[in-house]
């Protein structure tokens, strides 16, 4: 048994590394410092100035590099990836950093979001006789290098990017430049930053700290980042007026310790569970986060509501990885393989439980059984989030909207699904507030309301009708 | 490199079960509970009423068992032992359960603790031509049974644990029948459940809640529960009157969500916290635990003192593995590995940062420092037990005497040391008044008071001279 | 350290399974029957009937497939290949089956042979925009199967192998049918047989003996068998007039135990060493073979010459591994780990020593030492094939013209090199009336005859230009 | 599937070197040359002069030592071991070289052989309170040398192996000596040799050839060879007057190209095959061997008898290790994954199949009936060895009375159950006159006549009784 919560998945996190004596090990260690965001395939690419080489596997990070396979890594650029991803061979196809060979050379790429045109991009290269080798978004974007005829790469990729729509946090290796490229609508994060006159980019500056980078920005809206021996180019896509940053990276997604879209992921989610408190006060005796993502806006609740902090669920530390269960189903065990009551802090008390959001609803209605059987005299459920309504179309694994507990219930309905003597979800507006936000992220997630279109029939035609002659500007493009 | 902090080591963690058509499964699932008590070395044995089966293997319990492995561990009897060890084959060696055959036939044992009389028995047994297999104190209890010319185990075990001196929570099995021993003054702890009409024991009850067993009691002090499928049968070794259970288990080494000793960990932990306050108050903006172990104690302190809690330090999960270092190295790499800042809780603050020991102090100055660094004002280091001096002879791995900061430096001294801007470690009174405790705790490694005597001379010449005859009543001998 | 003989190295061996319920296990088997033509990596892909699913690996056949691994290879269609490599991940990419998808579906392909065009193709593929996965000939064909606009992938496969030129043993699988492909010069073995109304395809035919699989014919020249649950098909390129079976294959490559090329390897060895004895003789007392590849020719040449054939070399089983060297090199470490000497047989004798073949003569020249050093009076070296000065472009992996030692040497100096008191090669007629081949097969690597053209540039035009339109027949294309 | 041939399986091989500055290198080496007397587990201890250092593990020399793990065993001395066992945890257990402590220090031993009185040892030992950890006879030798009161132990093993019966090749290494010892009835080989000034001693002398190490001599029967940095004494158990050398080493065992006690292999397996070609004359067409065991003979029998001599059986190189069968059973799977058929040279053809030996005549029916299924027109079975009616207890694996065929079959019904046209043994006066052994070797297997005693009641009394004042010497206890 494989234990997840229900949760929704972060596909990837990314690391690239230019200039530096000893990058393959500081990418190993730069994806470390994103394990969070996928635990199930981890890849290294590295630059020797003329060949790449890559080493990528199954399962997390320490456990697919060894000082053996880190040796082979050599060069002073690196490019790494984290990402979930499901059993099979068929999948370790889709591990990434992607590695092909055309025209321009080698080119790896890794990347953390989601192209919503990739399928029609992909079904018309087909129809022109590519080949994929993956079912990854990533590999649309060779294929439209390998056919751009501009030859530089600058330039290639501003050719191609502009017919490209979605979500994208990408990073590109040659053999001698690293590409740090984000969307017009930077809706996936990516940091820049600097250390011992090498540059890193990362998902998130927690990467940065492990190896003592310095943040310098955000890669900009649209921006590409060309990074070689030679120093730092900055080209742009053009930039959308519509930021669309990921609100729920500062939900779940994120470490607290990161500053993410330039805000501190942790500064988010207290004020979350301080809008919380006050939108759905209650009285109780104990405030409980669901470990790990909902102690940040617990603490932001018991702050607020003046009712004490407490760890009434412990977390072991050891889960996340495939669990043997035994022969006889043990009541609810994927639930206690994560986390264990204490029970004098639950016991005869009335407990408002924090947790960051509901999927399914299922592994709530467990929690709050187990706080219940653990003595609690009630269980008030509060979730530092809106309902989830909206699947994610730029770079999140969630479920079908039918399987969204929030698309088919009314709150009170999840109340009674769940159990809970009462249940309590953050406003869209307290949400907005805790980040600070005015109309800069998406939050698809809870409105529906998509800053990216889903469809763009028009660019695909023009791209591949006469994509080469077009002169059209990518600020018109976009 | 391994990445272990600045800790005192606990030496294992032990469980069984009886008469359960799952025992393998149900022993993994034990052990994965009780993995913070050990997590280098897994083991499990079981019976199938014949012939006894081990497998064990160096790493988490999750590594070392698949469903392969336990598949071979047939049976309705298990055994399983997590312990710390050093590296290299020579400590596979040492690897618990151990496995035995002697005229009694096979006997599997499982330990947590330490006899101090053990390098004299062994030295004893070596002079009348006995061989070792290990350096493991369990040996020496295997040697002596098979010595005793008592047919029956039962009585064996009464007649030859009066000679073992110190603390022992001991697990034997035989084909058929799982033996629960607890030394007299109840050093380590060891608790007693039920599940389905079979019977289990491990070192804390989490490990019982993960399957769904019920707690029952703890073993008494200097019982041998012997149970097989025709029940269970409680023997008496006789008790001390002195009870002197290991309070470390209550400051750092057990979950806070066990039972241990008959107390809520959590519960003493949330007091040492608050006694701490009360003694060595400090005006600050925000109380920031050393995560994990100084989590409980920062609430408890945060709650007497008024001062809001926050999570200013992350531990990163995925820690504890053996990680690959840069060819250059990163200052306070070790620490890095485990925890990193939330700059913006810790930013211009007044920091309280609370630890529950400090060992070599070398661990405590880096994370000072890494505080500081993150825009702390003020860095306040308060310690929710008192200063570590003394040696511990009864299971756990301490430093010697000289590696102990507080042995060699007064609190004045270890506060420049590790570069706060003030230092405060708990009272022993207080200490005590937290664990609810009066005389029944040993807190040796605090006081130097060693309540069971490190060398007994004269037992030993009993035992060697005419061990056979004697009728010495247990009680007498203890 | 890894070992491996101073030969020649056959690229690959495939195996292809149809219309059988344990279809990956049969495949796994006849991989493992044909190891011998590929070490270093091996891969499974099987058709479900909509799904196709791979599983590969470095290393052995026994080694990459656990019952784990297999059981995710559901489906009654299969196809498997071995093949050697170097080390590396880099190289991992090339391990085939090559699976990808296109407007087609997914295919999967595996191949024995060489492509004398490949180079060209993929330069005009990737000017075209097509990008690559790996530097494996076999990807062009994909290329050129996806650029195809023919409907049916039969006719697609007419379509663009008629632009494909050199040794292809193809075989490909799309999730409902199985394909065996063979150039028209027949370079490269490919055999048909039968089991339990499955259908099997397979390098050599000691594939089939293993798992009782039935011999029907050879895939014929420039055929297309297409292998579906309503049956076969047969399809043809159109043959050449010239027949060009690698001569390679019944002097090294293949078992003697299998048929290839509808003749008995055994024989054709065993001919080899008969007509060697006539041409070559020698006044001696043993005839001794380098093992394996040598026995055959060695039974052959005593049988001929009247002198007593025996194994005065022992090849050690487990070779072929990777060793790990001692610190101090031992002298001649590499062959002693694959040969030892047994004194009785060699010491005060007049050796005749037989191998297959001297490619670089380092080796030869070690064992030549090897043989005298255990005592040998004489040591006269005997070649059972003629000296190889041309590089293979048909798919076998040969050092360069200049590290072939035949093409730098006369046989005298060869001799003197060996230091063998004399040195004698079999004719190329004796080779030709060996395999009874009259001019059926390529002996391009003793004769440097090409029989297929290295460079074909008009036909690449007419594919590039108007490949779409051709009305040209497939006989006239060939 | 694990797939074994139907015979008798040699214990074990040892390997030891002292004085060398890459001892455990050298182990790892002369362990792959003796791979073939053991390939199921693989273990070498070190010494730096202080301490041991073990490495042990389940499978190929090859597998279970990475360069890591020899970087561990540091030292000038080094031991090891290869043997065979069955699966499973219980069974590591008993891999070899064990290691303990005793009042002597560390002791590290390694053992081919049996002791016949060892279970009577152990018996006795387990009633004085010894605990065991194997099952291994050579932890009793342990347990004697624990119990010996002589301080020295070149004394201490004088003491008490006068009490040991049976056949020992020993070695045994304390951090500044390594002993190699050997029954005063030389029933298993055992060599010494000397390379660069260091000392080697080995099962076979083809482990010598590998590194380079000159024979000297074989190790004297009763001989205490006792190696340390200040040189070698020799001491005696004193010798039987009676030689007891395995005959079988020469029929199966050994390698061809070992001396062992002082005789080519080789040399006796051709005379076998001379001797059986004169005593089983047949009129046929081509001699055949069943590979590898039968080879050597059959060219003796095909000399003698001037029928050619061909390999119409080719053995599978890569077979040996465990083997995922088909779903549906393929019939005589198990002999078609070790071997296959040259049709080419049995089609039509009367053949003479030699094999070295039948033990349960299952093996040699599906043989026969594969050859008879590849076209032989009759197939006439010829053994280079009498029936095999005794099993061994002097360190062989053979099966029980029971299974032995010859035990309860006359060779006529042995001929009838083989299905051969007709079957012949080597008599034991042939078998004799091919070792050219007189009465020097243990036949035991084939007449019975088992040269040690299998009980000794007196030794073991007076051992226990008053092993310690005991002036016997060693000439008279033996």
């Amino acid at each position: 048994m494989r234990i997840h919560g229900d949760k929704f998945k972060d596909e990837c996190g990314v690391f690239g590394i230019a200039g530096h004596v000893d990058a393959a090990r500081h990418a190993y260690l730069g994806l470390y410092g994103l394990q969070h965001r996928g635990q199930e395939s981890a890849g290294i690419v590295s630059s020797d100035g003329v060949r790449l080489h890559r080493e990528r596997g199954m399962g997390y990070v320490a456990d697919v590099f060894s000082p053996e396979v880190l040796e082979r890594l050599v060069g002073t650029f690196a490019l790494g990836h984290v990402r979930y991803s499901t059993y099979g061979e068929s999948t370790s196809a889709n591990a990434q950093p992607i590695l092909t060979e055309s025209w321009r050379g080698p080119i790896a790429i890794a990347h953390n979001g989601n192209l919503v045109n990739a399928a029609q991009l992909r079904h018309q290269l087909e129809a022109e006789g590519a080949i994929f080798q993956s079912t990854s978004d990533t590999e649309v974007v060779l294929h439209l290098l390998a056919r751009s005829s501009e030859e530089n790469l600058d330039a290639a990729l501003l050719d191609v990017l502009r017919f490209v729509r979605g979500a994208f946090s990408l990073l590109l290796l040659t053999p001698t430049r690293l590409y740090a490229i984000r969307d017009p609508y930077v809706v996936r994060p990516l940091c820049f930053g600097q250390m011992n006159g090498g540059h890193v980019v990362a998902s998130e500056t927690c990467a940065f700290d492990l190896i003592g980078a310095k943040y310098i920005r955000d890669v900009k809206p649209g921006e590409i980042l060309s990074i070689g021996d030679d120093g730092l180019r900055s080209l742009t896509l053009g930039s959308s007026e519509r930021r669309a940053h990921c609100i729920f990276e500062h939900v779940y997604f994120s470490r607290p310790d990161s500053l993410v879209f330039e805000r501190s992921v942790h500064q988010s989610r207290h004020e979350m569970g301080r809008e919380l408190a006050l939108e759905c006060p209650v009285a109780a005796d104990v405030v409980v986060p669901v470990p790990d993502s909902g102690v940040t806006a617990a603490l932001g609740y018991a702050e607020a509501s003046g009712i004490p902090f407490d760890f009434g669920l412990i977390r072991n530390h050891y889960e996340g990885r495939t669990f043997i269960e035994p022969r006889q189903s043990i009541r609810h065990f994927g639930v206690k393989v994560k986390l264990n009551p204490v029970k004098r802090i639950l016991s005869g008390r009335r407990v408002i439980l924090i947790d960051d959001s509901i999927v399914r609803g299922t592994t709530s209605r467990k929690i709050v059984e187990m706080v219940r059987n653990a003595g609690a005299s009630e269980v008030h459920l509060r979730i530092s989030s809106p309902p989830t309504v909206g699947p994610c179309y730029y770079g999140i694994d969630t479920p079908t909207s039918s399987e969204l507990i929030a698309n088919n219930k009314t709150v009170r309905q999840i109340e009674e699904f769940t159990r809970a003597d009462s249940l309590g979800y953050l406003s869209i507006e307290g949400l907005r507030k805790a980040v600070d936000a005015g109309s800069h992220f998406c939050s698809a997630c809870f409105d529906q309301q998509y800053p990216i279109p889903l469809r763009i029939d028009s660019i695909q035609k023009e791209l591949f009708e006469d994509g080469a002659e077009t002169d059209a500007t990518v600020e018109k493009a976009l």
